[in-house]
């Protein structure tokens, strides 16, 4: 697969910043079931192999859950704080969860566990997210088996982009890339220089 | 007026990420007409004095015009990329252009348009944001007069906070700020430790 045009702004503007912890943190922005906006960091895992889906881990208890379900649009901003570079990513939104069977999704579902640090692995047996502190009981430290496979609280994210509006604020350079689909099928991107 | 409770932690976050250029920037979350979300950097200008409001600047000529004018509601993830400190600012967002006669809000558009930067204010009299490059007419080096008043392209925006989801990442620590208002009219914070 050739590589989309975008794909090499973003992995310039990672590979500059790898030196920062922070360089793999971007937002992501839904939208609740109330029609009103939601807005939280995530940590970018890289792309889902042979493809241009961004790929995250999530827990299955948090209310982005309900928001994907409601509506599954998402846009990412993914800011890099030394360039001041910003790509604005819009597009659908996938989860694969624990009920999930068909052999594809299951096997980045488990790839994606294993790939998890012991510590990110043992949050998806911490007590409910986003309940009141307390409100269970606790576990001391949690630990899970390292051979054992996912969690069902665990699930994969996925953002197939339909649109990347990148700017690079010192260079005053604004490019959009859009994708449209072949008529046998392919996706294909267009770009066009904006004002910035 | 007594501080919100949130903004104490908002202030030491701020206060110990001020020796890094982007810390004064966040991420706004709005919803688009067609029901998607949008999501974009910002740059935090302070609170309105006397208020909890958060105070921006922004293009009538931007998308999220729009988007506040259809659905006015917001939410901000402002994240601190040393602590690891993510505050999730849910709000109505307000617009102050320049149609806007009412004295205290034209006072607080023209105070912040003479706060702003010469190279700033010059952005509010490029060419079209968004629009193809090259498209209209270029006008070489922009400069506004530093006597000049606001151009109408300038406005102010400003996110009156309901909820304020804090989390600290490190110290495993979430709260959850609520707002609501007293029979008087007065506004108060209530506040609940959650799960991380």
């Amino acid at each position: 697969m050739a590589t989309s045009p975008w794909r090499e702004l973003l992995q310039q503007a990672m590979q500059s910043h790898k030196h920062l912890k922070h360089s793999t943190h971007l937002q992501l922005a839904t939208v609740r079931p109330d029609g009103r906006p939601a807005n939280r960091t995530l940590i970018f895992r890289g792309f889902v192999e042979g493809s241009d889906k961004l790929q995250f881990t999530t827990d299955s208890r948090t209310h982005k859950i309900e928001d994907i379900k409601h509506s599954p649009f998402g846009e990412i901003c993914y800011h890099f704080t030394n360039s001041w570079e910003q790509f604005r990513i819009h597009g659908t939104l996938d989860l694969i969860g624990h009920a999930d069977y068909e052999s594809a999704r299951k096997s980045l579902r488990e790839k994606a566990w294993f790939d998890s640090s012991p510590r990110a692995r043992a949050a998806f047996a911490a007590p409910h997210p986003g309940h009141p502190k307390g409100s269970e009981p606790s576990e001391g430290n949690l630990q899970v088996d390292p051979n054992q496979g996912p969690l069902d609280t665990f699930c994969v994210l996925t953002l197939d982009p339909e649109e990347i509006d990148y700017y690079h604020a010192k260079d005053a350079v604004r490019i959009l890339f859009k994708s449209s689909t072949t008529e046998i099928g392919h996706k294909v991107w267009s770009q066009q220089e904006l004002n910035p």
